[in-house]
Order: C-alpha cells, then sequence, then structure tokens
C-alpha cells in the first residue's frame, strides 16, 4: 500500500483525539503542558536488524511503540506524549503498521500528539515517547547512576529466548513496575534490558561509577530457551527481554520482596563492586572476567 | 564506515554535556525541567527522498536538524533539545553526519539530549526537537489554528529553486524571526513553508477554518530560480522553502513592516477568506480555484 501522508495523518488525527489543553497531531509541533520534570527517548526498529521483511505489519507497529514506551518503564515515568517517526517503503502496510503501534500506545493510556511519514527503501519505524514522575513518587525518576558498592542487582521476570520465540515482537513494558519502583527510596537505580543482562548490566554499574558481579546461575531462565542449549548463556545474552534491571540497597532486599505486588518475579543477579569492573562468578564460585556478550543489532 | 553504536554514543557524550540540571545521552531517557508549555516535532529525511546518496554526509546531518528546527520557528518557540534517531547504512558515514546534525544544532544553541542509531538499508535521520514559548513572549506558542478571515498571508524570504539549486540541504530555520513573530499579538497564526505555499498556505487556513486567496504575482521568487522556467509556478510548488508563512491582522501590516528588524523581505501573498476553499487570482485578476500543486515526497 502505497504510503499516503495526508490520508494517514487525518487517520490519525481522528483516531487520535489529543487530550484536553493539549495541541495533537496536524500542527507544526504538538504542544501540552509539563507538570514537572520531563523525561524523552527516542527508539528506532528497522527492517532485516529488529524484524524481518515478512513480518506481521501490526506487530511491527507494536513492537515499535513498546520499545519506547520500555523506556519511560526503565525511569519509572508516567507515559505523557508519543510522535512516531514511520520511513516506510510501498510493500508494507503503513495502515497496519500506524494500527498496531496506536493500539500499544493506546493500552498504556499514551496520546499519539505527532509524527512524520516519508517513503524509504527500507522500512524503520521510530518513536519518541516523553513522560514525567509519577506524583505518588514525588515525580521521581530513576536513573541508571544512582547505584551504589554493595547494592543487589534485580531483574524482574524471566530472561532469554525473545527472538528465537518470536516473542521479541510483543514485549510488555513495565510501566507499572518501573513507577512502583520509584515510590520507594531504597531502589537507588533502573534500567531496562535490551541488549542483554551481560552488555545491560555493566551500563548500569558503570553510570553508577561502580562495578559489578554478576551471578549466571541466579539468573531466570525464560520458558522459551530450549533445554537443549546452553540456557545460562541465553538468558544473559540473548536480549530484547524489555524486563527491568533494578539496583537496590541490600538490607532493603526483603522489604522489596516482601512488598512487590506483580506477578513478575523478582531474581537477585548480582551486585555492584566499589572497583570498576565486570565480572562473574563460574560454577566453582570464582570471580572471574565477564566474558559473555550481549546481543548486537548488527550493521549490514 | 560501520555503525559502531557504542563509539559513536562515547564521542556524542562527549562533545554533547547536558546543560545544568539535564541528564542528556546514555541513559534510558534523557530528562529536563520545562519551564512552562511545551511544543515538540519529529522531522525525518530519508536517502532517494530528501537526499541522493551521493550527498555530502555532514549536510544530510546539518538538514535533518535545520528542517526540524524549522518547525519549532514555526510556533515562535525557543529550542529545548533535540534527539536524533539514525538509521544508518554501512556506506554512509555516520560520525560525518552527525557531526553536520550536531554543528547545525549548536550554531542554534539546542543541546542535543538523546538519540538511537540502527542499521538500516537506506539511510533515514529523524529529529526529534522540543522547545518552549519564549519568556518575552509570555511563553506564547504560535498555532496553524489562530488565522482569522481577512487575515493578510505574508511570507518571509523568498521562494522557489530550492531543489534544483542544492540550497535544500542548506535550509535556514527561521528562529529569531519566529520568535520576533510570537511577541506580537497582531500575529495570530504562522507555520513554516517545507511543501510548497500552494499545498501548505491551503493546510493554515483550513486550520483556521478559514478559505484563502493567493496573488501568484505577489509571491517573492529566489534567485535560484532559472528566469526561463515558469518563475510564480517554482515559487509556489518548488518546496523545502523552510520560509514563514504568517497570519496578519491586515490593520497590522503598516506595524509589521515598520518594526521588522530581519533581513528577510516580507511580502503580503494573499488573505484569508471567511468561506472554506483555496483560491488565486490569475493575471487578470479573476477570482480561479487554486490548481498549483506543492512538492510531495513520493513513495517509491
Amino acid at each position: 500500500m502505497p504510503l499516503d501522508e495526508a490520508s494517514l495523518i487525518r487517520a490519525l488525527t481522528a483516531a487520535h483525539p489529543a487530550p484536553p489543553g493539549t495541541l495533537g497531531i496536524g500542527d507544526d509541533c504538538c504542544v501540552w503542558t509539563p507538570k514537572g520534570p520531563t523525561c524523552l527517548s527516542v527508539d528506532a526498529i528497522a527492517e532485516g536488524r529488529h524484524f524481518t521483511a515478512d513480518a506481521d505489519p501490526r506487530l511491527v507497529g507494536r513492537k515499535a511503540a513498546a520499545a519506547a514506551l520500555s523506556d519511560l518503564a526503565a525511569m519509572g515515568a508516567v507515559p505523557v506524549g508519543a510522535a512516531v517517526s514511520l520511513s516506510c517503503p510501498g510493500r508494507w502496510d503503513a495502515a497496519a503498521i500506524m494500527a498496531g503501534l496506536s493500539a500499544e500506545l493506546a493500552r498504556h493510556a499514551c496520546p499519539l500528539l505527532g509524527g512524520d511519514t516519508t517513503g524509504a527503501d527500507s522500512l524503520v519505524v521510530s518513536v519518541t515517547v516523553w513522560g514525567e514522575g509519577d506524583p505518588a513518587a514525588q515525580g521521581r525518576l530513576l536513573r541508571r547512576d544512582g547505584g551504589k558498592p554493595g547494592d543487589l542487582l534485580v531483574v524482574s521476570g524471566t530472561l532469554g529466548g525473545s527472538l528465537r520465540s518470536g516473542r521479541h515482537l510483543t514485549p510488555e513494558p513495565r510501566l507499572a513496575e518501573g513507577r512502583w519502583l520509584a515510590r520507594h527510596g531504597f531502589v537507588h537505580a533502573l534500567m531496562d534490558l535490551s541488549d542483554g543482562l551481560a552488555a545491560d548490566a555493566p551500563k548500569l554499574a558503570e553510570a553508577s561509577g561502580c562495578g559489578c558481579l554478576l551471578l549466571p546461575e541466579q539468573v531466570p531462565v525464560h520458558d522459551d530457551v530450549p533445554q537443549i542449549s546452553d540456557t545460562v548463556t541465553s538468558a544473559m545474552c540473548d536480549g530484547e527481554d524489555y524486563e527491568l534491571l533494578v539496583a537496590v540497597e541490600a538490607s532493603q532486599w526483603p522489604t522489596l520482596q516482601l512488598a512487590w505486588p506483580f506477578d513478575e518475579p523478582l531474581s537477585v543477579i548480582g551486585w555492584l563492586l566499589p572497583e570498576a569492573g565486570a565480572w562473574m562468578e563460574d560454577r566453582q564460585q570464582r570471580r572471574v572476567p565477564l566474558v559473555m556478550r550481549g546481543y548486537e543489532h548488527r550493521d549490514g
């Protein structure tokens, strides 16, 4: 279906009336009135890198929205708005992509307030989302750089197998979980897992001026990881988990476990070290350099 | 040059220290504290549509930034931040694209606070920019929908010839002009010209619940338009002018002309009508339907 920008904009404008006091799709910019510190992320997914050329266009749109919203979850933020940049070849069904994207945003009460479309030789869906701290958390936004030496590293849910199983197209942004975590002062730092724990945990540690020690045997493995494979490596390296990685004051871990109101399990998978460097415990519980690498969306 | 996201991010983070009180590149989101109503736009340019495969990568980056900033100019806004989504094949020099983009943002005092990079089969540079109303204009943002019947339609600068001359790669976002216009209550509506006056003026009119009558013979033609061509049609339809289209209370036009402190000329090129529809005056000063079309970045 060729991309008819004017009719796509008309359809989106009708489907996404701007919230009161907000100017949505159709002007040079959208306009809203922020209530406090605001966070924003841009997340792009590309044909051949994050989905295949034969993927369901609705799921492509859904994934683009969910991956972007996961960045808001990773700050403990409440979504305020989204804008999409759709670069779409004629062979893709732009309306179906936008339908999947719109539905996912709506499911998380995030208004679609703006966007741009252009033709292109390959499909790229880039989604900008912005949000604010939850008033119940006094507007607090959780960054990566708040971790302290001795903090436990905790993950939500289970990891691995996302690409092989196709589950990577339907990630579940942990928005409610992120907001809840932001309300607790003993949660020091937060990020979402997109490149795999082995790649992402060192990023949180480095941002916090710490090192990290990971416990591969403690990493919760998703059912989608085949039992015949190296399940631990899958869980640490597959990527596209979109679960949360939390740095928690160690003494408060029992409190966190008791109070946690969500279905996904929480698992301690390591801790932050005072000195720089990324380490793991091997099966003999010796501390060895972290040699596993996360998933990289390699360039062609 | 293959796209190495980690080293690109390191270079960008070093080149773009976040302003005080702001969290820039490197976390799941950037964070800033808005001072009032905020406007945001996403603008994408794609290989083969907005630039050719042999274009200078620095100019591609520059154009992406300038085209996005032009949307802030079109609201009379002051830039607050930008985030880039770069979908880049290995044959393009990602660092040179980002250098051109960064320099253009810096020229307009707009910090680069976030972004995402991915491999792709063709180059798309999508730039999100956001800004606030100027305190000197009491934070006023100029929308398209404020025009009133009888308002004069005025353009800044000269139009046409942008694509043929290559000038489309170096547009000048009219940020200072937009901010100045927002300070004057007799300016009712504003937009920037990207698809050509013949396409864009009816959009402003429609958003304002009006029609429009354009005066092709009054449209200021850029020097880049060859004299042997139909210069008026070029000026009205070529597109990518990135000049401003202003709806001004007719009685205040002399005041505006006298006070205008900028080099670009202002020209009256039509007015808003109480009834819907797009019209133009032919050479015999008869009112005829506006049949000219603007430039469309067609899909392949």
